[in-house]
């Protein structure tokens, strides 16, 4: 921070000095628009300019040369704000769109308007991996859904786009040399080659890397619908609606299995520009393997004494064949084996064992176990998730090993409109995590940032926060979904994989817009509840007092209203028990606020009476878990019990 | 209406009969996940089969080809509701598409669950041709806005998406024969062929035409920055960022435009499959044509006496070269002239007397005047404006030439983020005058139906509700967004051309996310507020009473929140009149209200100085209209000064 802000108003242009080429040119255009939405303001010279303009009150963006869209690619950046003027210096252009995040970040106002304070920023990524997996087969996900979410990834500075393309419930991309894996093994939800350019391109002009998931030799049923010869069972298949680990796999021990690789990778490899290609490799179980006295034998012949080094045998073959085509391979943990090439990347879905396992035996690896976004985590998990932590007893040469991290949006239980709130703002905490220092690690300040960010994913086009809304909506039918909004702002979905355990039947045809899918992690209600009460407990002001009483009574009222909601909504019908256990909550939530603010004793058979019922509703029901009952067991533990002997305060 | 309902449980499935093809099983398929994410249901059989299952409870798909999706394709369809099943009948698979839509439409729900009632619907489209223009040009629409509004027009059954293409302000479809024109002449926003291709998929798909515009000879300086040769005027040009009518105009004196125009049109005629192609033609000022020498020596010459007959010597060669390529013209108003050709269809933008001009010298011809959304004028306006009202002189035969008509959303002052709320709802209400027979014209129930189907709309992934929260809470920054949407329920903004000329030097680059740009037509809490105050107005009943002084109150009582919110939220300062007009309108409203429920007499100055007041407020500001002025000066018109003598009541 230095002296002084930089003033916004109508004589405010972007040029650029130096070296320039269509992707620097095409974001700050972008960032220009988004500067002039967010502030309402008309400029005077709104088109960015190619000489440095010598108006005062110019931004003024140089760098040399055009960046190589590569891992380790260079992204730093220095960016200074003066009262005078900015200047955005990086040595390629790939920093200049980074810093250009950072610029929009610093807009500020007070009641003069807007501005940027004073400041020099010299910024680069710790680490240079910071990635992103969409599963696009579990749910197709259309192309809109790509664009907007490598425009989110490029607001939080992420750098690679893992697109998983294949998979038991969907062949995702279209093929010209083996037609059929789209034509019957897709219901008509891929992507074509010419598409697939195009999201290519569009994450080029956003300095993202797009890595491409082929998932083998497992994980293959959609494939297999269409060439049942490769498999290692007899088929036929059919394109499977459930999930889980199914046993179709490829037949490593069929000649004509490598083959046809050869001729997919080939073409695989011409289509997809980066150096790196995701061959999967994760969850085979054997079944059809074992099923199969074919491969029984050609295990034998070959010595391979296990599955496991049967699938090594395939991956050294898809290996060999990745090479020929000029790309090095990445796989889940399961490749990791004796004579790997030292080429491989480790993906580590396991854990930081596996990670340094595979760093001190001198391979790359990237991070995904503790990135899971679709297990509904809090966001402090996932922050506070390093992949090189304080206590790394990695030496220097092994910590140059580990690339940073991925976090991972499988698509079992997400639509088109619910994938963004399930991965956005969490995964901006991941963006940070991945690119600032290992020693910024302020929960509740990230949490503070978290919300200011969210705000602005909304300008490129997610649906996070908007998304949600419209659930509540439909959910309410052409009632008012005021008491919904109140319910599921103090409800999380539940964790791990508990959906799929709760009695619901999930499959790729499933409702996905039921309460449990509007409900998101960590919903700023309940938040800014949970600190209402830690204050309240602290200070046992009257202020606070009055607050958290308005807010039990808020929930204690909502239940009637819920209701007589249910009357016009059938589907709302389910969340009652949950509505009843809120107001329970704010009923108790009262009684024990008062007894501590007026400093008496409770009964103890009311205090036994309130834990148990705030046990009771802190159980998940419907996929949901209402999460201040363990706040308000807090608030009940504070509760002075009639029986307790001696001073109290 | 039949007897009884057809419940929908989780043993629901639909199946098609007879013919089937990949666009009805598709659609089919995404009205099972529409039907599925409406009602929460886990059905047992999700996927539509191919063959009629003889379980009880399914829904029937019969036809018996394939439509031709061409002018007068059929659109027809027979929908039978009973408790046993459903059965949706048609001669072409395009009128299951029809009937698929009215059967979501039909879903109901009660305290026991979801059901449909029981009917028996015959139904077939008024006009062939009910269209949508929508200006990619003045701003870029991406793909995703284009997609998600074919998606909304098969929901309100429209057939004719009309694509408006070139401009003054960009050229934006990839031409492989001029590449420049792209490469020149779109800032880098245009389609590439492919995705063209992909759209006009997408929209066969749902049973809608595509229509391409390129607009010409005038509308044209995107172009002719590209090609200055071919311009009117010396040159050179650059990309328009203003609107208006233009002086930049193609050289019709040239041979060398006829050359050029012939291999455009080749390529593009290859490009589209509709059998019509619209040339715009309108607003040719003839600036440059009266400027340039060589130009009035070739009217001179071809004894072409004035800028109209130059413009229809142009129209023809035209013409000419689109029907060698197999296509039929289209133009605005501006085409018709002596000896046009019999197979061309005048697009009607000037209104009523031109189109039956046109419908009786036997030429075909579409309605738009009275459809131009981007105008912001009421539903009920467009509702009501009929291309063959009840009064027409025309005869049958005449009748038959007027084929429909089309919605125009011109897009000077719409964004990505804005364009849905112009579009939608209010196209519903024409799609159903377009649609429907001529004699369902009720406005009050033309109101109650439309505030579901733009419910429904959010669906397919219409942003017309969702886009406007998001406007507000970025207007509020990291304040609650409370005061403004109070505030925004009652605005509209301000219509016709009255924007342009609000002092706001609108550009390509202006923001378009102001408060103006989140206020709608026909917003529903100024609506129910008429609604209430006509009642009030009727019964001077207790009950009306007092909501309608709780709704003057939270007028009242919004400005000083709204104030608070301008402290932080700078953008939001310049609607504070605007604030200060409705706690106005607010506290007179409270005060007349009052009188007239107590039988009481108010002083002949206050009710003069609150009629001047309320007409103060009436008054547009900051492009924005307050809609309750208007009934708060008829509630002031109903107080008993007291000059006034005799007897009251």
């Amino acid at each position: 921070m230095t002296e002084g802000k930089f003033r916004l108003d109508e004589r405010f242009t972007m040029a650029v000095n130096g070296f320039t080429n269509e992707r620097l040119l095409q974001y700050a255009r972008r960032v220009m628009q988004r500067l002039v939405n967010r502030s309402g303001i008309f400029l005077i010279q709104p088109e960015v300019k190619l000489s440095p303009a010598d108006m005062p009150g110019t931004m003024v963006l140089s760098c040399r040369r055009q960046g190589k869209l590569a891992l380790n690619m260079d992204e730093s950046y220095t960016l200074a704000v003066t009262p005078a003027g900015i200047a955005l210096q990086a040595e390629g252009d790939i920093g200049i769109l980074r810093g250009l995040e950072t610029f929009l970040q610093l807009l500020a106002a007070d009641e003069t308007g807007y501005y940027f304070p004073a400041v020099v920023i010299r910024d680069r990524p710790r680490f240079p991996w910071r990635g992103l997996l969409l599963d696009a087969c579990r749910h197709f996900m259309p192309l809109e859904v790509i664009s907007r979410t490598l425009d989110g990834m490029a607001m939080v500075k992420m750098n690679v786009f893992h697109w998983h393309l294949s998979e038991n419930q969907g062949f995702r991309i279209e093929s010209q040399t083996f037609p059929r894996l789209q034509q019957i093994g897709s219901d008509g939800l891929y992507y074509t080659q010419e598409q697939v350019r195009d999201v290519i391109r569009y994450a080029e002009m956003r300095g993202i890397r797009v890595v491409p998931e082929f998932d083998i030799p497992g994980h293959s049923t959609a494939w297999l619908v269409a060439y049942p010869e490769l498999a290692s069972g007899p088929g036929p298949y059919l394109i499977e609606r459930k999930y889980g680990i199914m046993d179709p796999t490829f037949n490593p021990a069929l000649e004509k299995t490598y083959t046809f690789f050869k001729s997919f990778f080939a073409e695989m490899s011409r289509l997809f520009a980066d150096d790196f290609l995701h061959i999967g490799g994760d969850e085979v179980n054997g079944n059809e393997w074992d099923a199969n006295p074919g491969i029984q034998a050609f295990k034998k012949k070959h010595r391979l004494e296990d599955n496991r080094a049967l699938q090594n045998y395939f991956n050294t073959r898809i290996n060999d064949i990745l090479k020929k085509n000029g790309k090095k391979m990445i796989g889940w943990d399961e490749i990791y084996a004796p004579g790997l090439d030292r080429q491989a990347i480790i993906h580590s879905w396991r854990g930081r064992e596996a990670l340094e396992k595979s760093a001190r035996d001198g391979y790359r690896s990237i991070l995904s176990n503790g990135f899971y976004i679709d297990l509904l985590q809090s966001t402090a998990y996932h922050y506070l998730n390093d992949p090189l932590p304080a206590d790394s007893q990695l030496n220097v040469v092994e910590q140059k090993n580990i690339l940073g991290g991925e976090a991972t949006m499988w698509s079992e239980l997400v639509s088109t409109e619910t994938v963004d709130s399930r991965i956005w703002p969490r995964t901006a905490a991941i963006a940070e995590r991945l690119w600032s220092p290992g020693t910024v690690r302020d929960v509740d300040d990230m949490f503070g940032r978290l919300d200011n960010i969210s705000a602005g994913l909304e300008e490129v086009g997610l649906a996070h926060v908007k998304n949600r809304e419209m659930l509540l909506r439909r959910l309410a039918g052409s009632s008012d979904a005021h008491s919904l909004r109140l319910l599921v702002g103090v409800l999380e979905p539940v964790k791990e994989y508990d959906r799929h355990n709760s009695g619901k039947p999930y499959t790729f045809f499933s409702p996905l817009s039921r309460l449990v899918d509007a409900a998101i992690v960590d919903p700023a209600p309940a938040r800014e509840f949970e600190k209402l009460l830690a204050i309240f407990l602290k200070n046992r002001d009257a202020d606070t007092f009055k607050t958290i009483m308005c807010t039990f009574a808020a929930w204690e009222g909502n239940h009637e209203r819920l209701l007589a909601l249910v009357r016009s909504a059938p589907l709302v019908g389910e969340i009652t028990p949950l509505s009843r256990d809120l107001a329970a909550l704010g009923n108790i939530g009262k009684e024990a606020a008062a007894y501590i603010f007026n400093k008496g004793k409770a009964p103890d058979d009311w205090l036994e009476g309130a834990k148990q019922a705030v046990l009771a509703a802190a159980k998940p029901k419907i996929e949901l878990e209402l999460r201040p009952a363990k706040a308000v067991l807090q608030l009940l533990e504070a509760v002075v019990p009639v029986s307790r002997q001696g001073k109290e305060e």
